[in-house]
């Protein structure tokens, strides 16, 4: 395909030791040989491809040194995009990278838009869809596990396995139109249905599978989104100070100028935590009345996790009560907090309200008590999980929905295949099935949807 | 020299296309190799330098793919530290390239402290330490002038004139010397004085107008501390915001998990205005009361710009008065808002108050006057500045205190020989003076000294 030339800067913005700006597209070497001087006079495009060089970067209208820069070049087809890439390596820093970006854009390459490299690489063939999703998840990977999942679909794990999938129905598909062009043979039916319906059957099953993985691929991916609950005075921000502490905060969310939810995650135990509105906790030590009604139930409500603490001096108050009984219906954990101090709750009565959920004794202060709440999480999300690697596991909320409804197709056809419909009446079943699958993969999707699918991705990737 | 191996992340902390970790040393290239597989099985060892390859990295504990790569290979001595440097170039992402940087420390490489990669390029002698210097600031500028003034002053600027202004002073100090040597002629004084004057006089004209650049260089290094000042209600906040669109706040600092003082840079016709407590202002509208007498008063202390804010359309009243008071000492503008109400204010009293500092009447609501306030910010602090590239500004204050010093001894040396001080004497503080410009470039500079400067670098560097 023939495409334009798109630079971005392909470096998390912030303060570090180096920054890139990356082109991509038949312009690239042309573009960058504008701006770039080496020491020697030596011109990019008479350079061997995979290589590195020193040199500056000179605005041709002022002839300016604009920066010192390590340029890599690379021909396609063998880079990210297939096409070819220049890599200018520059002083990190804010300023210093947008300078490079926008004499670079000035000086005929355009602003990539975001995910449009891996779009291209899609485009161009050199990876999938669900592989160029992999791309995406890697780099927002807040686990280990997370991202190993994030790699084996990046490696084509998951496309594998979809192509097999696929590989079936469309033999399938095909043995039943052998059938249906020959309709001499009267036992048409007969001869199909059978392997038609073993077919099927095991991509039922395949299906199934994959979306046991799903619930829990879809927190290594996404995080689970915890709220800490309580009373004020009861430890809240503690609880959250501990969590932050002993399992690193990994990053904190700031989105846009809009300061009003902070998120932080830790690591707990393989599962990633994505605590909501921290700073409102930090700051007044009490969410409910913070955000008001309204919207802390809305906080609630898309909570995959609450923590609820409770204050082991005190006698369970009746806002403690009424606070079961907002979230009795979601996952939660009771933290009886402060076991340092004479106890005064009536721990029977807390177990009742508790209703079957873990209730776990701490003591903040003295840090006890931690360990144990942990090991609750991580059980309550992953309990008899065995960790295996070679779990395809599927984390796409997209890709999820599609296995859904190929779970029903298929589950169609198989169902009138045993009920008699006729097998061209099933075929179409079966045939939206080879469809559905082939989405996940990208190789029967719309464009309106892959534009909107990579618009989601960072920029400069 | 001989170092050991070492190992960053060199790319910002954060979600991104292409993260960075670099190593450098003896063993790069070995380690890496213990850890990198290229598709064709060749070794980077047998790869030529400042060549690029694809790859993917194996724990070799566990044969587990940790991630997908492209390994840039580069043997010095035409490197950054001097030294064999190996960069990594793996995806984006927090979880990413931690795990690629701890499989590189378990393999055999040690993490960098801040700055060792630049100190090593000083000690390794490419660059001295003014050089080094500027590679940091370059990385913090916040405008297009800071920057400037680090790429000059990376290039090697500040670098030479110091080093013109140091051998002057050697050939002053060789002539003295000769002189001494040989005592038999009596018109030592005579013959030496008036060289020395007129060296030391040149050098000491030269070190004034270095100081003369000194504290705009060190608002574009450092940005302008800005405060915000006004009662409830004036429009500290509508300011704040407007500012901020205007000019594109360029970064938000959070320092650690301590969210007390937030502060954002905006970029004001070349001026980086740092904006101290912006968060207080956001969220309460009051930064007075929300950080209490003492604290607030220190806040104060330590800006360099104060914006009161007035509401025009009430009148004066004792608050407004008493803030006048506060800061009668200090560089501040008066901004008069809310010009869109019927005006009630006396504008003749501000203008008293303000005791010859700049008034300028805003509407922010109607987006008036931000453009004066922003022309009055830069003539403060840039008055009659002729925006010269040409220009050697001295923008670090440990530079800027090693001039000062430098400016004493070279006026103690020239008055003592202008007052029949006997030449050994003088030839003391011109030898001190020598010293001191040496500090500058790192060449008479103690090692405490720079392991100290190295460790205000960030990480990878």
């Amino acid at each position: 395909m023939d495409f334009d030339t798109i630079a971005a800067i392909s470096t998390p913005m912030g303060e570090g030791a180096i920054a890139i700006v990356r082109l991509s597209g038949d312009e690239a070497v042309r573009i960058s040989d504008k701006i770039y001087k080496s020491p020697n006079g030596k011109k990019l495009a008479d350079e061997k491809s995979h290589t590195i060089h020193y040199g500056h970067l000179i605005d041709p209208t002022t002839n300016e040194v604009v920066e010192e820069v390590m340029v890599s070049l690379m021909r396609g087809p063998k880079t990210f995009t297939r096409e070819d890439v220049v890599e200018i390596n520059c002083h990190g820093g804010i300023v210093s990278v947008n300078r490079v970006l926008q004499l670079v854009l000035r000086t005929g390459a355009r602003l990539a838009e975001p995910g449009e490299f891996t779009k291209r690489a899609f485009l161009n063939g050199r990876i999938d869809l669900s592989q160029a999703e992999a791309v995406m998840d890697l780099i927002r990977a807040k686990t280990d596990r997370a991202m190993n999942v994030a790699l084996g679909q990046m490696d084509g794990k998951l496309s594998k396995l979809i192509d097999q999938l696929r590989q079936a129905l469309i033999e399938t598909l095909a043995q039943v139109e052998v059938n249906i062009d020959y309709p001499e043979y009267d036992d048409v039916e007969e001869m199909t249905i059978p392997v038609l319906l073993e077919k099927c059957s095991w991509v039922r099953e395949e299906i199934k599978k994959l979306l046991q993985t799903s619930s829990q691929g879809k927190i290594l991916r996404e995080g689970l989104s915890t709220v800490i609950l309580g009373r004020p005075n009861v430890g809240k921000s503690s609880l959250l100070n501990s969590l932050v502490q002993e399992n690193k905060a990994i990053v904190t969310d700031i989105a846009g100028t809009t300061r009003d939810i902070i998120e932080e995650y830790v690591n707990v135990r393989g599962v990633p935590l994505r605590l909501v509105d921290t700073a409102g906790i930090r700051e007044t030590e009490d969410i409910v009345e913070r955000i008001g009604v309204e919207r802390s139930r809305q906080v609630l409500k898309e909570a995959d996790l609450i923590l609820l603490v409770l204050n082991a001096a005190e006698e369970l108050s009746i806002e403690d009560e009424r606070l079961f009984e907002t979230i009795q219906s979601m996952d939660f954990i009771v933290v009886v907090n402060k076991t340092d101090l004479p106890r005064k709750i009536d721990l029977q009565k807390v177990i009742e309200l508790a209703n079957g959920r873990k209730v776990v004794t701490t003591s903040l202060l003295k840090e006890e008590g931690v360990i144990e709440l942990e090991e609750a999480i991580a059980a309550l999300f992953f309990e008899g999980q065995i960790e295996s690697d070679d779990l395809t596991y599927v984390s796409n909320t997209r890709h999820i929905s599609l296995l859904h409804q190929a779970l029903d197709t298929i589950s169609d056809a198989i169902e009138g295949a045993e009920n008699g419909v006729p097998v061209d009446i099933v075929q179409i079943d079966v045939t939206r099935t080879w469809e559905l699958l082939g989405e996940i993969v990208g190789d029967t999707v719309q464009e309106s949807l892959i534009n909107q699918l990579f618009s989601q991705f960072c920029l400069g990737k």
